[in-house]
């Protein structure tokens, strides 16, 4: 499929900013949201098209060569004249996304909004990153746009400015352009009959400097993976993302952030060896902290890359191997604590090594379906925490790094378990 | 696509075993030939229907309810006709692949054999598991069929007996027997004007007795894994194939192979742990061959799974971090042993471990693109055919141990480091 994106009009709300800049050039999180939605839409194999008009230049200048630009000549026709323009490039296409090129889209909205059927207005439900008396409202009944606007008093959705359009909407365009010299998009979606389709993928629009701070919040939230660990989801991703938020205005390698996450380990594990556990376990969780940085940098901004996983998540092996060991050479060699440490650390390989392998045989992640298993700690936030805390008690008395290994041991082993047995419900079901 | 099977014929020349059974129902490796090209085709995704005739209630005992038969009467009209009775199944097909039911197809055969362009023959060059008497010759102009049969002086190729044909192909046949009471097919081969197709990927035709034994040695060497080491594929799989021709007769479940070979493990580490070095060695060794069956009868006799492969693969973890762990503990502890095992652990868990991700992130096997890589010993079969060397010198100088780990250590770290290379490679010529 093919998007077109609108960004031809002047944005006049968004002052002071767009003195400088026309809206779509606003910057969030250092990257101009239209070359964020550019850049989505590559990511996910839709081929863009953009309609400039008002300094178009800047415009061109942000989305680099190679890009298709259609020019609107009179912008002061309205935004529907917009689409218009794009008619020779997008009429044989039996259907395209349209999207305003001064909205925030996150990747996740714009594929599920790539699935809504032909003839369709993509809504939205009320939620509180949307500013409710700029935003768009949309009345609909059985299904179908009956009105929409700023002013509607009865709505029952958001307009999120993306569209599915079918081919046939040039045809009405025309209808309306030789009578009309200026349309508005919304009032054209109002001819069109179109569908409503619901998208609550994070989205937002940007209406005045206030919501700048808003729309990034919302960005660095939408970076949280699904499948995140407890700690992660309640202590790590706060701090990190607040990190990704200063250090992703700059063009950061992600791959440096991983190496760094990788010496913290290093040094912690020095620490823990030589008896300091009170800063070697702390040292252990701000390199935990550090590890989800990379890759908060690497989705903000768009520099995701099968060797940056690789990367990562060999430097994370190591690190798990290097930390666990100097804990056990930090206590008496013992059979008993051997035995503990070997378990802990098998386990510890183990969680990872299955999900990988767990994927390679039923084509998706083990997280997924792992219901009440998830509530074992063993995933890599969660061990790297028990792992603190059990280093700074460690200060005060020497049983705990034994008990701490035998808890790795026992939550990794058993989550490792669990997915065996799910593993062997899901061959029965299917055979 | 869909296939069609042609098993209607006598097959006079098997006898004894067609005295006591039609051809196609002739068992190697304990799974008759028809259901085994059956099974293939369904693992596939290619849809097969079978032309039966003669002992028509033999083939549909071996293949089951649910199998769409198609019904020749007449088996005296040659195996054209056969062909001819799938007129009504077949006719709104584009293409199907034609296959002989009495001759050996492995899965890569047919896979290859599927891509066939409409109109083809499939044909190999001569080579040593196909008796040139019986073979049915090919000869070849201008990549086209010239001639083809038994008796042929000059030829090119040899006959598969696969076909992708076109649907016009009923259109010949039915004139043919406007004129004809008996038709062979290769004659409607010569008369279709069909193009030749090489196929290379093993299969094999059963003309005499003596060539039952050929055949199982051919299916046999098929289940050998390209990505094999070099230990597994010069010493291990000679015992293991033994051994699964003859498990393969009787309907062994592959994880319980996995299971014992599993068990072995633990008693070789119980050995070395105790200082049995030389005993546990060995028993290394068995446990590795022993290992290589499961997946050689899970693919022999079409009892592949996720759950076979996830099971296999943590099994053999454990296993392999209990018999380095016991090696660590047979000799008198120090930092610098303890370091020398972490190493070889570590590296250990990380070569399957960074196949399985890199495989995640650039869709295909690391071993694939290896290169010199692949001249490190560091997969499992080198990995614990180096281990069961080192025990058994281990038993004669106590240097062995430490120096075993040392080995294990540079060469698993350096394979991985070598495929960390090689995804930053990748990485570069791709961006």
């Amino acid at each position: 499929m093919r998007a077109l994106i609108l960004a031809a009009g002047k944005g006049t709300r968004l002052k002071p900013f767009t003195t400088v800049k026309p809206k779509p050039a606003v910057e969030v999180c250092g990257i101009p949201l239209i070359l964020r939605t550019f850049l989505s839409l590559k990511g996910l194999g839709i081929e863009p098209a953009v309609v400039v008009g008002y300094r178009a230049e800047e415009i061109r200048k942000i989305l680099g060569e190679g890009v298709k630009l259609i020019q609107n000549n009179d912008i002061e026709r309205g935004n529907a004249y917009s689409v218009l323009c794009a008619r020779e490039e997008f009429e044989r296409e039996e259907k395209f996304l349209l999207l305003m090129g001064d909205h925030l889209y996150t990747p996740e909205f714009l594929s599920a909004a790539s699935r809504a059927p032909p003839g369709s207005a993509i809504v939205c439900r009320e939620n509180d990153t949307i500013a409710i008396d700029e935003a768009t409202k949309v009345l609909a009944e059985n299904g179908k746009v009956l009105d929409i606007g700023k002013g509607l008093e009865n709505w029952t959705h958001i307009d999120t400015g993306a569209f599915i359009c079918r081919k046939d909407i040039f045809d009405l365009l025309d209808e309306i352009f030789r009578n009309k010299r200026s349309f508005e998009w919304s009032e054209a979606v109002k001819m069109a009959n179109m569908r409503i389709y619901e998208v609550n993928e994070p989205w937002t629009d940007i209406d005045t400097p206030e919501d700048l701070p808003k729309a990034e919040k919302l960005l660095l939230r939408s970076l949280i993976k699904p499948e995140d660990g407890i700690i992660s989801r309640y202590i790590n991703r706060r701090i990190s993302l607040n990190i990704t938020r200063l250090l992703g205005r700059f063009d950061v390698n992600p791959n440096h952030i991983s190496a760094l996450s990788f010496l913290i380990a290093i040094i912690s594990s020095y620490l823990l060896l030589s008896g300091s556990y009170i800063l070697g376990g702390i040292l252990v969780q701000v390199s935990s902290i550090i590890d989800g940085v990379d890759g908060e940098i690497a989705r903000l901004r768009f520099r995701k890359s099968g060797f940056g996983g690789f990367f990562d998540t060999l430097l994370d092996r190591y690190a798990d191997a290097f930390i666990l060991s100097a804990l056990f050479l930090s206590i008496p060699f013992s059979i008993r604590n051997f035995i503990l440490y070997l378990f802990a650390l098998t386990g510890t390989f183990l969680v990872g090594y299955s999900a990988s392998t767990f994927k390679e045989a039923y084509g998706m992640r083990a997280e997924r379906l792992e219901g009440k298993l998830r509530f074992i700690p063993a995933k890599r936030d969660e061990r790297l925490f028990l792992i603190s805390i059990g280093s700074i008690v460690g200060y005060f008395t020497e049983f705990a790094i034994p008990v701490l290994f035998l808890l790795l041991a026992a939550f990794t082993n058993l989550r490792v378990f669990g997915r065996l047995l799910m593993a062997g419900g899901m061959e029965k079901s299917t055979s």
